[in-house]
């Protein structure tokens, strides 16, 4: 997606430790009018598959879930990332390991919210390693959801995440992959049609 | 707002405790409609108040915030409740004391998304005691930005933090406040002009 590279390289940054900082209008400040293009480039690729339901993962998550299930029409559910008191009733969980935090955690869904009728795109704001969205997978095969679609706004291309789902089998579009920089600091895409 | 009081006795329970149920729909499946209609709301009300930045705290408050963001045309940015690796640089915090997690946590947000220059609208799903509000507040008073409203989904107007907060001159809108249930489990809500 032409247009969220160019912001990536206008806005964004590519720290040691291959660290992306897109903060400024992605996961900490958020422009409502990219994540509305964002939204409908999600609808373009998957809106012939059938999804009646939208799941993403707290936080950042949200707002693109939010905005995309605007042109799909359908509701978003989002997994928890702490067992909260009033999350009563059962659910389905799955253990997570995070990288940027160095600790495990596990995910919570209420039962309710995701079932064998269930067509489901799962949609994160980044992908590296992969880890939060094979927790998701875990929940909607507990649930018997039907995974339709993966729509991943910034993929680290570097990191096997992307390519072992892709391989799975999974219908997985990233909207940018992020190769690495280059010697003079520019950073690399990987080439995409569309 | 009679839509979504309709909403929450059609779909949402108050249970022992003052637990005010509404997971179906507000916060942790969205319904995007419902959602797009109170970003309206808001606008309506804070139209004229000259708003150039939406402040929210994750998770929830970022679906509110989003979906309100796009009729006025501003960016959203969210505080956070952990500290990431990733948010590096100069940071706002405040302490809050979380009843429903019965534990204090930090929030952060970067100090270059929030200055002199913002006047704000704090937005969230909630209000009870008032304690994440209190947070929000503070961080804003530290970053100098002017607090032009604060919009509340669903207050409990029983418990005293919208009042005491408009006790303190704030422009706070709940569009619904819940007081209670009757003796036959009917939702009370206070009455609202509008």
């Amino acid at each position: 997606m032409k247009l969220l590279e160019e912001r990536i390289v206008k806005d964004g940054q590519v720290r040691p430790g291959n660290i992306i900082k897109v903060d400024s209008f992605l996961n900490h400040q958020l422009d409502v009018n990219l994540l509305d293009e964002i939204g409908k480039e999600f609808y373009r690729i998957y809106k012939d598959d059938g999804i009646n339901k939208i799941l993403t993962i707290e936080a950042s998550g949200i707002a693109i879930a939010c905005m995309t299930a605007r042109y799909f029409d359908v509701p978003v559910v989002f997994a928890k990332k702490a067992k909260s008191k009033n999350l009563d009733g059962e659910v389905f969980t799955s253990t997570v390991h995070s990288f940027t935090y160095g600790k495990d955690y596990d995910i919570t869904l209420a039962k309710k919210f995701l079932g064998p009728e269930d067509r489901v795109l799962i949609l994160d704001d980044f992908m590296a390693v992969g880890k939060a969205m094979h927790g998701l997978l875990d929940v909607c095969e507990q649930a018997g959801a039907t995974v339709c679609g993966i729509g991943i706004t910034i993929e680290k291309g570097f990191q096997p995440g992307g390519d072992s789902l892709r391989a799975a089998g999974y219908k997985l579009t990233s909207l940018a992959i992020v190769e690495g920089v280059d010697d003079e600091g520019n950073i690399i895409f990987r080439p995409q049609e569309g």
